[in-house]
């Protein structure tokens, strides 16, 4: 069965808003009913142009997904252009008319003429009452396809896509027999740069010509999404299982969870697991490694709470940095982020007290420790460890990759120390 | 002049890579030239799909972007589907396969046969080296049509299309005489719903039809981008100030930033211009009060520091909250949280002390303060407020909305008390 999607909208051409819709529907459509889309179009709000892609599309498609164009607006002309498609009037449908009346009523809106354009559908074609909005969606045969038109709201596509859409081209697929399933795996990994990462992965690629491999950039972490398809559901697992295993074997010292989990949520996981605790001192990241530990539900069990220590009267009073350690290496050294982890650790009496300082710029920086320098420390019970680093970019950019770092060290460490 | 985008990648239609290309080509055209495009297509890697579309889309534009399957492997087939659209043969081209060979040898990694088909361009097209990757960009005629490839990595995309492309579809859009200015600016607002925002600007949107709307959220900010047309550079520009001024006319509550102003940039400029400084104790929002507040450069002229007081006792050690006040209402409760806005201002001696406590969830809060209800106060000089929120979804979208809150009370109160 061939699909195609035509999203409109002028916003979409002139990059005023990202086409999340197409995405969604090729996502949806491949997870839900193993049906790869055939090609994604996307035009603006001309009436002209609607229909003559709506005429293109329905000559080589069974289905077409159109979204956007079914609002009050007078720049809401898919309607209109699905009738002249057609060659058929628009009329009013009284049910959808209804439903659009009702809801003004119960939100103390006036109702004015021009939302009764909503009601309008080519004739002959299928009204379905959008129980989220106001614009119904419409079904469409033009020839052998079948035209489904949704809202471009995100939210009310997103919800007759699941209730409607998905359903019919269900059945519209069984007419056609044979499907294909799929199984879908993302690894993720910090502390590898893209193109590293793509390298590492281009052998495995090759011996697993049946898998798609899509590369994500999430930075600091980089994602390996792996699609495998196969006639039955099986097949498509079993591929997707022998790849991933081949890329764990080469990703195995950066790869720091799989699927649904992050590294928050893992090292959650790791610490509660072996009733263990964290504290934080830091400093360059403001705040960011605090945050992104207290991200997993349940956060009480092992944070045992932070400081943000921006100026050294505080590294002193909360994290008990000596004053020799600040006069003689300055706030940005590893004696400091040594010290800053040890007193957090013993002011709040945790497993673990992590610490950062650094030089997140864009002015600022030393000679020897210029902007992107951050100094790590963890310390634990008998014994701390300690990296300096160097990251470029941003200042946000640089708070980010020192953030999961940090992160990275003390997951190594508690999974390490089991 | 008409132009089109072309799309290719398996990985776009089975919805594992978002678009970036697209609606990036969108952006830069609009931004530079003032070029709207006429249509995206997106097909997959098949070199069937990628000629017919190659042939229906010269055929009606003046040029075409096209990106992705430049690459070395198998399922690249972008250049043997141009060549086939022309009706010419594939031809190695002896500049880019000797730069292909270059980068190789300088990373001192073994070049493979296979890499060599990266050289290999239609008959007549012209390649220009891609100082940033392999591939080379390939520039062709097609009847009256230009088509430039260019290859899907975004960073080498982007430097080519700065670099070459944009040059280029300059001198084309010269020879064709007029061309249209635009204007570009966007309103960013907190604490109003999408909807609401949609129903507050609809009267607007109406005075102002040669002015393009369109919405954006970046949770919990929604932002207004305006897009304004013109003949000549001061027509747009006049458009777009007189559709802002109408916009902030009725926003003006919950405006706090236009274009590339951000709510904590917004703050930092304010705290420092008074020579204000603020010091924060957070509780639910985990670290991420203090990180929206250091985010700016330069945050240490107005950011004293913070505490993420997680458990109890570290909100009466840092934040001076009484026994009693915790042990009467709860760590969330208005009145230990006016206690830390209290306590943490004095500790650090501070213009301002901030503080937040309140259930994230999913698991916690009671009945009379259900997950999702956050206490915020904020302490000066003289005086304190504080307030209550209840804040519907997710663990992340909760703290979110709370820390976006906290640092809209202070902005308010930075800006109202002069």
């Amino acid at each position: 069965m061939r699909v195609e999607v035509l999203c409109t909208g002028d916003e979409l051409l002139t990059g005023l808003t990202p086409d999340t819709n197409g995405q969604y529907f090729a996502e949806r459509l491949l997870e839900s009913l193993g049906i790869r889309l055939a090609r994604i179009t996307t035009v603006g709000d001309e009436v002209e142009d609607i229909e003559s892609a709506l005429r293109e599309l329905s000559a080589r498609a069974d289905a077409v997904l159109v979204s956007g164009g079914l609002g009050p607006t007078a720049d809401d002309r898919t309607a209109e252009a699905a009738a002249r498609a057609q060659g058929v009037a628009l009329v009013e449908d009284g049910r959808a008319l209804e439903h659009i009346r009702r809801r003004f009523a119960e939100r103390g809106v006036a109702f004015t003429p021009n939302n009764a354009r909503q009601a309008l559908v080519p004739q002959g074609a299928e009204a379905i009452i959008n129980p989220v909005g106001t614009a119904p969606m419409l079904v469409q045969r033009l020839g052998r396809c079948t035209l489904f038109y949704l809202p471009g709201v995100p939210s009310e596509l997103r919800h007759l896509v699941e209730r409607q859409v998905l359903p019919r081209l269900r059945e519209l697929a069984a007419g056609e027999g044979k499907r294909t399933f799929r199984a879908l795996g993302v690894l993720k990994t910090v502390g590898l740069p893209e193109s590293h990462l793509d390298a590492l992965v281009a052998p495995v690629v090759v011996r697993h010509p049946k898998v798609e491999f899509g590369f994500r950039t999430h930075a600091p972490e980089n994602h390996l999404k792996l699609l495998a398809e196969g006639e039955a559901e099986h097949v498509a697992i079993e591929a997707l299982e022998a790849a991933a295993a081949d890329c764990r074997e080469v990703l195995r010292r950066w790869l720091f969870a799989e699927d649904e989990d992050t590294l928050p949520g893992v090292l959650a996981e790791a610490l509660r697991a072996r009733g263990q605790t964290v504290a934080v001192a830091e400093s360059i990241t403001g705040g960011l490694v605090c945050q992104l530990l207290t991200e997993p539900a349940g956060a009480t069990a092992y944070f045992k709470g932070g400081v943000v220590a921006y100026h050294d009267i505080l590294k002193r009073r909360w994290a008990h940095v000596s004053k020799e350690a600040l006069s003689t290496g300055g706030a940005v050294s590893a004696e400091v982020a040594r010290q800053m982890a040890r007193g957090i650790r013993e002011e709040l009496s945790a497993t673990y007290g992590l610490s950062l300082t650094g030089f997140a710029g864009p002015d600022g920086g030393t000679e020897a420790d210029p902007v992107g320098t951050v100094y790590l420390a963890l310390a634990f019970e008998g014994g701390e460890e300690h990296e300096r680093s160097l990251f470029r970019g941003s200042r946000e950019r640089v708070r980010q990759f020192a953030a999961h770092t940090a992160l990275d060290i003390l997951r190594r460490r508690v999974l390490g120390g089991g």
